[in-house]
């Protein structure tokens, strides 16, 4: 028997019993959050993908009764899980045009003469082209070939035994960097808008602007240190790269002059940023944005029905978000999540409000370790976090940013601690070993930044 | 310039001037109506996909300020639009498991004798698999390759010239037969739920059960007639085909004793199809049924997440059809359905109901020429004639049903006029003019039999 089956088949017992004994909750928000745990343990135990739990979680939730139609697709029609599926589907379009590769050639070209400057450069890029991408895995999907092919031509590969020459240390540095690159934006990850959507139901407002505000100090010291410290810790073999600007270059002559479909790609882009950033003051809806720009990508043929086609994983991704959300939705609604809430924070009853703030973020980061994904670490646990540190007095703004900013800076410390780390630990250049020790370390350091320059930032803004 | 530019650009200054001119409606109701008939006609003149056009109407309404979000996305949360979603997804593991094809191999090998015979068993198996292929194009992808396969080794071929041996007849004969296997069953063809929601908009409730009561007649009739005559007036060359049963047994031994995906996908199915029939009874929501089916095909690996990554043709059929039923929702609770439909019933003043009822069918089904989809055609009109029909005093229960059944029927007047012709019209056995002749003959016959057999049927059982 596979071992992944064991821990869903022991659990199935304690399953049972719990249905029945909701310790005082009521009933259907008990069984509701047995059944949400239960998918979040379905997934952390890889027995299931997060898609085949969600729906069957949905279908238990409805069949069973603890949940009603209307609550439990109320996700489907929330307009950011929308505008995250249309920009799912945007991303592909920018991949396919040929622009997100120019930018980023265009960067490695002015600044990428050593290894260390390559590794800024590649996270610079990350950090430039991130608020275009609002799947992180996307992007990684985009640095990673120009990345490979880099570490390749540099003469050190994973065949010979030379992968210590530059590539480990670009493969780290590159995967760290995106860990910072979607704590900038609240577009540069696909659980970023969840999670300050879920803020907002709390009563804490975040918009595009005030997370970019709040993140940049913090994001640009991770950034001003991270591949330093990895430059002295796990240090390359060649630290002068004068090829890899010629490479760009070469690269960009091969692309030729800006094509029209990189072109249009640009403008629609250009138009929906600055329409997304007037959004507010316009009172004009940011995915009815999303969906003109992918309108216009599609009638004039740059993205396709062909291309559409291959886009199954955004419907999976679609469903699931919408699912989850809904059952978190739903356990708020109940009031669910507020009980539980009240139950830690008596833990921390008579503790100042900023040791409450300091174990909160330090807890919702170590815990990242028991999570294969960003965004079920988020929608599990963000929730409840943020509205234990509001009843105990930690501004609002302050907590929901720094845990937000955690469930991105977080993603490092293990190999599966987010899906945009995927191509990178299977690339060969990294041990899982290494991603762990060094992964961790950058965690580290990040968890250190934000703490202290992020939360005297924040502070000063407020 | 592409000719199908022409028509837009032609009509784009028609409809700035329509857009300020609204003829007294209220200028909301009046505007979305301009964008969803824009809409229509950008799909019908080919100029857009029904995705881009739904995409930039959707846009359009909500950045003019014509619509509001909530209303806009009201439809990716309709449970029976995801129940759509769902069972498009489970129809590929059908395909996959092979459990479509080996219930259509059994009823070839049974009836398969000659060409008249086979034409009949393809028809008869298409009627039977039916109710289990929500989508009539896959189910086109299910018959089409076992049809070509037989065309082909019975040396009725394409390329030497003898296409009318037996080919030509039994693929317009399969083709014919997909416009009634779909009219039979509710769950036969995508837009057929969408068509019950929107009666029951207007006060027709159609379940599952009164749907196939109401059919069983005049489809049977339409069965036992068609092959018939398309035997008669475009008759094979060849007419016994002994090779064929045969042939059945043999692919069937070539498939093996039932597999353990396929009888996994057919013990979800009756499952699904109990609780289906039982849902109102058990008050158990239907989509959430179809949700646990497709966690049980995932859990099992019947249908895997890498399965899923080529279903982005499910993501395009649910943007577009929450999209445009969203509008047409928001079109009828405006009130504008109902006053267009006063102004067309006017016209039909003094004629008695029953009049009107053949002139609304006849003029239906004949409009269905100007239409490339199945689904547009039912989106733009149905709701319409529906609402003329009822203020004229003609039966809700027959008019709705008598157009849901012509929404289908009527599907094979031309080539284009649905996804599930294609296959049949791209195999080189039929020519495009034969198809617009014999598909109208045949048209006619199901237009005859409906409104005489299948209205006596329908009256009899209201």
């Amino acid at each position: 028997m596979r071992l992944a089956l064991l821990i869903p088949l022991l659990l199935l017992p304690l399953f049972g019993v719990l249905w029945f004994h909701p310790f005082g909750f009521a009933p259907e928000a008990w069984r509701l959050f047995l059944i949400f745990m239960g998918t979040i343990v379905l997934v952390v135990s890889q027995t299931l993908s997060i898609l085949a739990a969600s729906i069957l979680a949905l279908s238990l939730a409805l069949l069973s009764g603890t949940m009603d139609p209307q609550a439990a697709y109320s996700g489907f029609d929330e307009g950011f899980i929308l505008l995250i599926v249309v920009a799912f589907l945007i991303s592909r379009a920018v991949v396919k045009s040929g622009l997100g590769k120019r930018i980023a050639l265009q960067i490695i070209k002015r600044f990428g003469g050593s290894t260390l400057g390559l590794g800024y450069s590649m996270v610079a890029a990350d950090l430039l082209i991130a608020p275009a991408f609002p799947s992180n895995t996307a992007r990684s999907g985009v640095l990673y070939p120009i990345l490979h092919a880099l570490c390749h031509d540099s003469g050190s590969k994973v065949t010979d035994g030379s992968r210590k020459k530059m590539g480990a240390y670009l493969m780290m540095t590159s995967m760290s960097g995106l860990a910072i690159s979607s704590a900038l934006w609240l577009s540069a990850m696909a659980a970023n808008p969840v999670g300050a959507a879920i803020a907002a139901q709390q009563g804490v407002q975040i918009t595009f602007a005030s997370w970019l505000l709040y993140a940049l100090l913090p994001v640009g010291c991770s950034f001003a240190l991270m591949p330093y410290l990895l430059h002295r810790i796990f240090p390359p073999q060649i630290t002068q790269t004068p090829q890899a600007p010629l490479r760009a270059q070469e690269e960009l002559r091969h692309m030729g002059p800006i094509s029209r479909n990189e072109r249009i790609t640009l403008a629609v882009f250009v138009t929906m940023v600055a329409l997304w950033a007037l959004s507010e003051g316009l009172g004009i809806d940011k995915t009815a944005v999303a969906f003109g720009g992918l309108g216009v990508l599609m009638a004039t043929r740059i993205f396709t029905l062909e291309d559409l086609r291959h886009e199954g994983e955004a419907l999976g991704t679609f469903i699931w978000f919408a699912i989850l959300y809904g059952i978190s939705a739903e356990l708020n609604r109940l009031g669910f999540i507020g009980e539980i809430g009240e139950g830690i924070s008596a833990l921390f009853s008579g503790l100042p409000w900023f040791w409450v703030y300091l174990l909160l973020v330090s807890a919702y980061v170590l815990i990242h370790y028991l999570f294969v994904s960003q965004t079920a670490h988020l929608l599990a646990l963000f929730g409840v976090f943020l509205h234990v540190g509001l009843q105990a007095g930690v501004p609002g703004e302050l907590l929901a940013m720094m845990l937000l900013f955690a469930t991105n800076f977080s993603a490092v410390i293990t190999p599966q601690g987010s899906s945009s780390n995927l191509l990178f630990a299977g690339s060969g250049y990294l041990e899982a070993g290494e991603i762990y020790r060094f992964g961790g370390i950058v965690t580290a350091l990040y968890t250190g930044l934000f703490l202290t320059v992020g939360t005297a930032w924040i502070w000063v803004l407020m």
